[in-house]
């Protein structure tokens, strides 16, 4: 083993002792001696994608569900770019990606040398930390250091190396790695606190909400818990809080709480209602990611409660409401097990809440609608296995079971961290890899193609079931108030086309079936679900007019209920 | 027209003045009144395209070939990101794409808004200047500014502005634009002087060339044309100067210069052979960008001359052969117009190259091989009709034409920048489109399917012809020495596929052909360059192992005739 090669298997070594056991190989000559480093690493599994851009997307699937990092590995120049997408959606979603990319040597930047680009601080926005790496330096120390950042943040984090020729081996060099493993403490079980407001630890502020309580101990208190991050120790601790003062929880269907106790409804309670300010919360508690729901974000920017308490314990902090008043640096279960020992009533706060859900529940909003992408949503949401994975593209996918409802057994992801639609089949595919369980994407017809080589690789996935919502293009433009009414709608909004998935299954040797009435629909769901040796497609085609007519309608009994009765 | 409009229009109209005129659109919310502003502005073309990526290669390829500034627009978040390899191209390759990107207001970001990034600096690597724009502030001074840098000095410039809502005009909304036209003086005719070694102006600089000369005023004068940014007075005034001290040249494909007075098989000539000490150069001067020849690379890198001049009027200038002496800022025919007055001989040096150029042209090396892809690229490089367009991806199409010769005539393109395979189909798809000439483009299996999406959109491209050497994976890996003896060769570094281009074919309604052998290769050629109603393509199978054994053949072939008689 040559010098090179030895000094580069230590950065394999170290990724697997830090807790790395997966890394997505981009093919290139300049990252050769990385590729071979990770792919001889005796407990390190590669998969080769040649697209980076997906390959990017497939590594924060796979993160997304393992809870460990995963590594990108690729060649020097633009590829490194196409990293980018996936790796600004890790930073906001808060998963461990390790970019480990090749570079050129210091004096060949600049100098027209092929593939040769700035690449230190090309993530600097989006990134936790980087380092730029010359083999014949100290290695180790920084490496580490950043690695374990990485993944105690659940941030990602880039090692960029320069490399010099000869980047092959010689035949039948023998590798040896030194493998024992480093336990890293997560952050969350990390005693970091920290505040906006000059509390600085736990108790302080338990003793704060304490004092702010009146005699009779009412408190408009309500909990919010968005996308991601929970830990089962977290929402076992918000249940039993819960169970304890009463208050009301709405949770994003993205935080993946399914309680009983939730409201569930919140989006069509705070729909344009006129008289939602007796739903002011005096205290609010939020804990997870950033929440969908339009209407609530809406409703708690304009009925700002007296004081905001966010709980998180690493990684970025958003304001989306423009409410924070404290940022609590703690793992949630701690806080809300502190909080259930305060004496709180949040039961005629909560009541108000229950009796206008139990109004929204009359809303039948299928009824007497024709064959449209509402209802097709609502049919295949409905179709999907109890406890098998689900991930939802952005624009209207994601939205749908929120309006319409789900299993709550099946868990959800999508990438609400930045909502582009440019790597929803990438994660897809990588979640059902390494989950190994049935996985649904539902997603729309744009998303589709714009990602279409996530199925560019040699990952065998019988398990992966795709339902595509083709609506020939940007459906969503049609269905918000403003581009519907323009010119411009059709050809630089929806950017129509004709396209179908029929030949790209055929590319990729997936099953394929297509429905474009309610009988084709169930025709095609009856065996959808069912054992098979590779991935399914159902392409569901819509009408765009139909569609808009049905939106339109359905949010008319939806704002008939809200405002009638509340 | 509400104010916002009537502001955003003033970005359209900038850019029109500006000497703008084609826009490449992005579909998305955020930069509604963008598009608006744009696709309603009476002189400007948009072209809708989905994916960013494709998109921004799509505006290079345009911008390549019209020697005009190509805007690019998106909304915001992961969108931007994905522009960004094409960014990084036009950067090296100094084209003038002018990136603008709607953002979220200052407040929202990293605050969990949606599709709400860091995206100020976010391309600071590659771009020659950036501006984040609030349209409530002044907008036109600095934006005039931007324009007329990046326009001047040929580069990519990032005008990020911060929307906020609302971002759609009412119906009906009057626009009115402003259009008068300023007038941009290039670059190239700015009389700016600069060199590494204090000579500040021409004449200096002609005077040391002069100073340096022995009596009998034999130089061994040696005149390298880079890649691109030639412009025909340039070429003219090169030729001219051969005519009058008889130096000899060598032009890289890419320079597009095909005087008959170049040494046409430098690369052969250069190529490992042990004698080439007689070849060095006294006196080096370059033009245009980086060359192609791995061969020439190490020959000036190894004898390097006693002065290198290199000459370029705006841009980044690399030093490749770590040979730089003095480079001066000017248009390279004033140099070669001073530099023709100047008593050199070089005829001596000139004969040298020349007696090797003959012996090179012996050389036969197609004969004798079977159907292999190195025969096929000669065949259908031979096919391309006279005065066309090419379009060559990355990897091996882009050698091909070195090493096999092609008719003078043909206009050659490819993006020789960073090299990277990830935008070479969307390239030609905008050379084709703007040029409205026969365009060809020669691409391997892995870059046409990385870059599929180049063909998706509303552009009719009848005079587009595709030529896919497939072989199955990424060929060049088994050519070059290193990984082709890897155990790891096909998976990770050739990433082997059964694909075809069939199914895409279909997808995108294309013609196609295809073939795998002489007889079918020959039918197909027939009437592959006859007038079509829409794009052809022809996909060539070859089989890989024949494939390394051919080049092995046609390598050793090079190397007896270049190493007997050298």
């Amino acid at each position: 083993m040559n010098t090179l090669q030895q000094r580069l298997n230590i950065i394999a070594e170290l990724y697997f002792r830090m807790g790395g056991t997966q890394a997505v190989i981009c093919p290139g000559s300049r990252n050769a001696p990385l590729v071979v480093a990770f792919v001889r690493h005796p407990r390190i599994h590669c998969i080769p994608v040649s697209d980076e851009r997906s390959a990017g997307f497939i590594g924060l699937g796979m993160a997304q569900q393992s809870k460990k990092p995963v590594a990108l590995i690729c060649t020097s120049g633009t590829a490194v770019l196409n990293f980018y997408p996936a790796i600004c959606e890790a930073f906001y979603q808060n998963i461990p990606l390790v970019v480990i990319t090749a570079d050129r040597p210091a004096e060949l930047i600049d100098q027209w040398d092929g593939q040769a680009i700035r690449q230190e601080g090309v993530f600097k926005n989006h990134i936790l930390q980087e380092l730029t790496l010359d083999p014949d330096g100290e290695m180790e120390g920084p490496m580490l250091e950043l690695l374990e950042a990485g993944i105690q943040q659940n941030l990602p984090v880039h090692i960029n190396i320069r490399l010099r020729e000869p980047f092959y081996p010689g035949p039948g060099e023998r590798y040896t790695y030194r493998e024992e493993r480093i336990r890293i403490r997560p952050a969350s079980l990390l005693p970091v606190h920290y505040s906006l407001n000059d509390i600085y630890d736990i108790n302080a502020l338990m003793d704060q909400i304490r004092e702010s309580i009146t005699p009779e101990k009412k408190v408009k208190l309500l909990v919010i818990l968005g996308f991601g991050h929970c830990t089962s120790d977290a929402m076992n601790a918000v249940d039993k809080a819960q169970q304890q003062l009463n208050f009301p929880i709405l949770a994003d269907l993205l935080s993946n709480y399914h309680e009983t106790n939730v409201i569930r409804n919140y989006d069509f309670i705070l729909d344009q209602s006129q008289d939602s300010e007796c739903l002011q919360p005096e205290l609010l508690i939020s804990i997870g990611g950033a929440v969908l729901s339009k209407n609530l974000k809406r409703f708690i920017s304009k009925y700002k409660p007296l004081q905001h308490i966010h709980v998180q314990a690493y990684g970025h902090i958003g304001n989306p409401f423009q409410s924070l008043s404290a940022v609590l640096r703690t793992a949630p279960e701690l806080f809300f097990e502190a909080l259930a020992k305060i004496e709180i009533d949040a039961t005629a706060y909560y009541d108000l809440w229950k009796e206008k859900e139990e109004r929204i529940s009359t809303l039948e909003p299928m009824l007497g609608l024709p064959f449209c992408e509402l209802k097709v949503a609502a049919r295949v949401l409905a179709s999907i296995p109890a406890e098998s994975n689900l991930q939802l593209a952005n624009s209207m996918p994601v939205r749908y079971p929120m309006l319409l409802g789900i299993d709550p057994t099946i868990k959800i992801n999508s990438n609400r961290g930045t909502s582009g639609i440019d790597g929803c089949s990438s994660t897809a595919v990588g979640a059902a890899f390494i989950s190994g369980k049935l996985t649904t994407l539902l997603t729309g017809d744009i998303a589709f193609f714009y990602d279409v080589n996530a199925y560019w690789n040699r990952l065998h996935l019988p398990h992966l079931r795709i339902i595509i919502l083709n609506n020939g293009g940007g459906g969503i433009f049609r269905l918000i108030e403003g581009p519907s009414s323009l010119p411009e709608l059709e050809i630089y909004f929806e950017n129509l086309h004709h396209r179908t998935a029929l030949n790209i299954a055929k590319d990729f040797d997936f099953h394929y079936w297509k429905a474009a009435d309610d009988q084709e629909l169930e025709a095609a769901l009856e065996n959808f679900y069912e054992d098979s040796d590779r991935p399914k497609i159902l392409e569901v085609f819509t009408n765009r007019y139909i569609n808009q007519r049905a939106y339109k309608s359905f949010r008319e009994q939806v704002l008939n209920i809200t405002t009638a009765h509340n």
